[in-house]
């Protein structure tokens, strides 16, 4: 508990920080429409756990370096994250009309609009990283992981996938696994790597920060699949059978209820033991990662 | 004549350049699904002007440095005006079923991999500029002026600020001039920076490339309104009152036929002021400003 409440406080202090930047980095001249600017805060300063540029804040830090140094990191990060949900939401993709008990964007300003918020947030991602970072080949190489991370290849070709997987079911947990990966995974080992990279951390200490995201990501996501399950009552077979009708195929679904919690705490082990060679400085990485699924929400 | 035919070879030897870039830059691993590949470069590989890569080129060229140094940043503007227009075409937008004979990308194939495909071409481009610029201090200043040209104050707020001055009439020549120069002429602009930066332009040049772009930006757009109006008969009034229904603003409607040629025929003269300092090497320039509002289609 006395970890747990740490790591709260930790944070808390990271967080305050990102909000503050955040309302910054989404202030435009008065040549972006007013009905845009709000769009994009709507979303991008609604409340939100801030995953993606904690884990930033939280390399740099444990690299040594100040976390605030990867800010530019960080803001871009939500702006990534938050630009796909926008798209995500829209009718022609998930068609969900509210995210977090608030109406999705384009139920609040219509599909034209959050198009094109999303368009402006992704676009404004790189800009962030172009001037926010002050030593030339640190911004290039984010944006390049960051662009690697989110593209044709990551997080959009994983949606991709994702799409076309509803319309049949997969067997097969190798490939749930690759669009998981794609879809979330690379963006949260991405998260990792840029503030590992602004701390100028060298190859070695930065593919274990990549093993750490990507091993994170992928327990989380059963993590979150198991919470669905056997989240709210104990009727599993029923909840499991639900999703299937659905046709979203889920770890439990494919693997059983024990075989993926083995499996998410195999992960959780492997990410533990890829940070720790930052001994003491690594110790928030590893409160975390054990906290994620451990988590009843 | 003669200029038009020295023009016509030298933008043709570019354009082979321009498409070869086109077709390595849209390769990407079997981590990208097949569909999205295939309508990724559905758009981006159909047949085009190439209007911004030339114009990266070109100013490169004119600076001084090989044409072909500029190639990423041609590339990366391509990628950004073909998401802009597969995104324009959705039936939220435009709603438009054709461009250029083809199905839009959407009617192609489904509005959620269009959306997606637009995507990708966006977070491809900055990854272009990132891994394709040998010198990250150029590489982060042509990231930092793309986005700035494309987003929330750029193109995206132009598209914006377009869609709802669809439902009302606009009156004043400077709002549609606004809208415009958001719309195109930013990112034109932003064409021949780029072009600019990439030969390490001075300040001063680059400051010539930037009234040269938004110049001749805004002539194109009255050059084309003008071709809608008398490019097929001669039932200029009718033709302006057809535009008038469909609600949409254009420079012929709002000043009149003979003070949209002047006013073309100014900024066109201004363009080729604006390049003069390059004497024989920026002819190319000179000969391309005049040749864009002396075309009948």
């Amino acid at each position: 508990m006395q970890q747990v409440s740490d790591l709260s406080r930790y944070l808390d202090q990271l967080r305050v920080q990102i909000e503050e930047s955040l309302i910054s980095a989404s202030t435009f001249s008065d040549q972006c429409p007013p009905k845009l600017l709000e769009a994009i805060r709507y979303s991008l300063l609604a409340p939100g756990k801030r995953v993606r540029p904690c884990l930033a804040l939280m390399a740099c830090d444990a690299c040594g370096q100040p976390a605030e140094k990867a800010i530019p990191a960080a803001i871009s990060l939500e702006m990534i994250h938050c630009y796909s949900l926008i798209h995500d939401d829209l009718p022609a993709m998930d068609d969900d009309d509210l995210r977090r008990g608030r109406p999705t964007n384009h139920i609040e300003f219509g599909e034209a609009t959050a198009i094109l918020a999303g368009d402006a947030l992704l676009t404004r991602a790189f800009e962030v990283l172009a001037l926010g970072i002050e030593e030339p080949d640190i911004a290039v190489a984010c944006i390049s992981e960051l662009a690697s991370a989110a593209g044709a290849e990551g997080m959009v070709g994983g949606q991709q996938a994702d799409l076309e997987a509803e319309t049949r079911t997969i067997t097969d947990p190798d490939e749930l696994q690759g669009i998981h990966r794609r879809k979330t995974g690379h963006l949260l080992a991405a998260s990792l790597l840029m503030g590992g990279r602004i701390a100028r951390a060298d190859d070695e200490t930065l593919e274990c920060l990549k093993i750490y995201g990507e091993s994170v990501g992928l327990a989380f996501q059963i993590a979150d699949d198991l919470l669905d399950v056997v989240g709210d009552s104990a009727k599993m077979g029923k909840h499991v059978q639900k999703d299937a009708d659905h046709g979203k195929s889920t770890y439990p679904g494919l693997l059983g209820i024990e075989t993926s919690r083995l499996k998410a705490s195999q992960l959780i082990d492997q990410a533990c033991d890829a940070v720790s060679c930052f001994g003491e400085q690594g110790q928030h990485l590893i409160d975390l990662a054990k906290y994620l699924i451990e988590r009843d929400h």
